[in-house]
């Protein structure tokens, strides 16, 4: 039935719902809590239903949710009773192996909005629990590359990304991408902001220039350099990701079928064609063990490989945060220190090792002397200079000193109570810290850390700094920092008994 | 933080969304589509938001919410962050047991209404990949009594319960109930009412008598006869079952552990101490193979029996509907038929063979001669007389006569296109015609079968007859009919190429 639509002075988010006229639900037949159907143009979704006790014959929906489907002025709807979607998830979940086109329906649904949240967390469950194999995994991918926008440069291109979960890591490909683009080799990276941590690559990025682009600025950047790190989330670059890791998120789920097939068919979308992923082994990071981190690399490989994306992977020390920064701010001070010459050799040597793999792809380098010259052209100031170029090129200052960027004004120190060494400085604490003061929301927020693993300290010597943009906050980072005890010291006295 | 609260006329059905202006959304850091935590006494909820232009720190909330939290003026609100639940839930999808405690505590957050959709998904997702075993299923079980309403009649209560799948089982129950109680067997039976099939026994007896009962009504009914069939629906009975069966529909999942906990938590709740399960096999009906059916009459006799109830399970012939009428009317007319000595056959023998069971049980007959009595019992027009008494005591007329039930009044006839002998009535396309033509919720709507497996027929012989309220919906399940053929005819040429 086609009716007239109209927006409703509210901001629902992510929330689609549908506000009907008891008059208009009785003639289709829906009620409150149930769901309608809503087809505009080629999009079909799914929306809850409120009822109003207006008299006509009315629709309206939230303003946000009215924009995004182009402001029409009708629509047609009807009672929504499922999508074939559902019987593929069914049939997932009893064992069955699915086919390309039913995951193509399941992910045009997810994007198109007419797979509930229910729905979505079944299929997130159930590569959860049943797994996924590689054809399914390469399926998978294609049908996210293919629900989306594509960006094509022209050119082969190459990217480096890493899974994450180790804090600080933000800062590694801001420091790498200038070095392989000074060497000449195209490395158009898009990253993603921060869902859970203290900092994504893309919210860190913003602390020294604009990373929101249109696919044309993105062109547009290109001919003039020959690297740069921008947010991908403004380039419909397979749209499913977003929807598919809400839910993750609220699920507290990470399944590794999902996650190889969103990291490459974002690549994918960018027509990536060679890839260094890194993958951080560690305790508390995505990946614990060496083993586990050996079979990401290997399915990587052979799913990136189906795909023609030729890929190598690094398995990164992860057993403690990168370099001392935790934070968007605090990370962009310190990338850009090490981009100086001056920053902390953890964050040089794996910014130059992964840098230094790109170049071997791109033969510029014999296999085993990428890092070597990675780390000649850091030191050479090459990468520095090239970075300038990039922000200079996305609308940023060039001249920004690492003593420019603003850390929150609020500030505490975690001290030392006894002498010893470090033998563990906390991944998941030291995160936990930095979003409870404020990261990566606020910009300033997060942790420094003054030591690391195998440093001596006394008694009473800073171990971590807290910044926050706000008081509270901060007061409850403390607390956190004091309860958890993200720094452990050999010898430490945890409790005594009278 | 405490807030004022108040109702906004709109009917939300269950979603459950909260309308907060930007100012208070902003104060509690919440933003369109991110949820809030809303406490009332000892409720816990979490609402979806939805950002309002209003200046003032206002909350509003869906009338029927808001009456349903008890109209409070103020309510505690908090940014929602999660809850112990969602660890629960990571931990059975990695394959560990889950306590008492953990259980009871994702019960108690699904009635409390902190559990979203998408994380009620996840536990139904486990339940049907993982599964559960005994202990989780008795714990899950009493989980559920536990966070609702149990109704204490003082004596020990017996009850009867198919699990349903076959369609024109609705009206056994309303046949053997009388039987037993007749004998002097207190069985006071709560049933449901449909939700994808096209007759639950509440509604098909409510087209005889009002079904909806408060408990105090309850025990004044059991005061009057020693059994009745009303709707627990309104008896606030393990209230997760309501909303974990919407989210199973949602999915079309149907896990055994949730089924057997759901079943057995309102004959808990109800403190019955002896129960005969129907559990009906055939093709298209919920257990296909003898087999199966085995496994979930053992299931739910050692679940049964942790809990305290005795338990019998009748494995019962379920290849094509019970008797020949399918929706609330026409089966309700058949029961009376039934009880008034001139029903079908399968109707008389399975209430019969189900309530000798029960007197069986209940001590009145000799293991294996329970049928004969209850069969003895029905003749002899005991049972019609009590089925008097019963309608009676709930409210309705007892006079009434089969041909007094009012049935759809559009009808149209599906004949025979050959001659040949009935091979096969499919269960799922005679409920799929009749929920067609909109049964539950039309009384009227059904199907009559005219012919069962065996019988003989002419070609242009009625095979059966759709009832409808709605001249549409009959078209429409007519051309479902004719389309899907829900009675096959040995011989039958189902396509003819030139």
């Amino acid at each position: 039935m086609r009716v007239a639509v109209g927006p409703t002075n509210l901001d629902s988010g992510d929330l689609r719902v549908a506000f009907l006229s008891r008059k208009l639900a009785r003639l289709l037949g829906v009620s409150g809590g149930s769901r309608l159907k809503v087809t505009v143009g080629s999009r079909e979704l799914s929306l809850w239903v409120a009822i109003t006790e207006d008299d006509n014959l009315s629709l309206l929906l939230p303003r946000n949710l009215y924009e995004e489907l182009g402001s029409p002025r009708e629509v047609d709807v009807e009672l929504y009773t499922g999508t074939p979607s559902v019987e593929y998830l069914r049939k997932k979940l009893t064992g069955s192996k699915l086919s390309y086109g039913e995951l193509r329906t399941i992910i045009r649904d997810v994007v198109s909005g007419l797979l509930s949240e229910a729905e979505i967390a079944a299929f997130i469950v159930a590569q959860t629990v049943i797994g996924m194999d590689i054809d399914e995994i390469v399926s998978l991918t294609r049908a996210m590359v293919e629900t989306g926008s594509t960006i094509d440069f022209g050119e082969d291109a190459y990217d480096i990304h890493s899974v994450g979960g180790v804090p600080g890591n933000s800062k590694v490909s801001i420091v790498a991408v200038p070095i392989v683009a000074s060497a000449g080799v195209f490395i158009p990276k898009t990253s993603s902001r921060a869902i859970t941590s203290p900092a994504g690559t893309a919210d860190t990025m913003e602390v020294l220039t604009p990373v929101a682009f249109t696919p044309e600025e993105l062109k547009e950047l290109a001919r003039k350099v020959r690297g740069f790190i921008v947010w991908g989330g403004a380039l419909n670059l397979a749209p499913a990701d977003d929807i598919l890791i809400r839910v993750e998120h609220r699920l507290k789920l990470d399944p590794t079928p999902q996650m190889v097939a969103s990291i490459l068919s974002k690549k994918l979308s960018m027509r990536i064609k060679k890839l260094v992923i890194d993958i951080p082994v560690g305790s508390g990071a995505k990946v614990e063990s060496l083993e586990s981190g050996r079979r990401l690399a290997e399915l990587f490989i052979r799913v990136a490989g189906e795909l023609g994306i030729s890929t190598r992977c690094a398995l990164s020390y992860g057993d403690q945060p990168v370099g001392y920064a935790v934070g968007p701010a605090l990370e962009a001070r310190e990338a850009l220190e090490t981009l100086l010459g001056r920053g902390p050799t953890s964050v040089k040597e794996k910014a130059a090792s992964l840098a230094g793999m790109v170049l071997e792809l791109a033969g510029l380098a014999p296999q085993g002397g990428g890092r070597s010259l990675a780390l000649r052209i850091l030191e050479s100031g090459k990468a520095y200079e090239y970075f300038r170029r990039i922000v200079e090129a996305m609308g940023g200052n060039p001249s920004v000193k690492p003593e420019d960027v603003e850390v929150g004004r609020y500030k505490a120190e975690i001290r030392a109570h006894t002498d010893g060494y470090i033998t563990g400085v906390s991944n998941k604490t030291v995160a936990q810290i930095a979003t409870t003061a404020g990261a990566p929301t606020d910009r300033g927020a997060g942790v420094l850390l003054r030591v690391k693993k195998g440093h001596k300290v006394r008694a009473g010597d800073v171990l971590l700094e807290i910044y926050s943009s706000s008081e509270t906050r901060l007061e409850e980072a403390l607390r956190v920092a004091e309860t958890l005890r993200p720094i452990t010291i050999e010898g430490m006295v945890l409790e005594v008994y009278p």
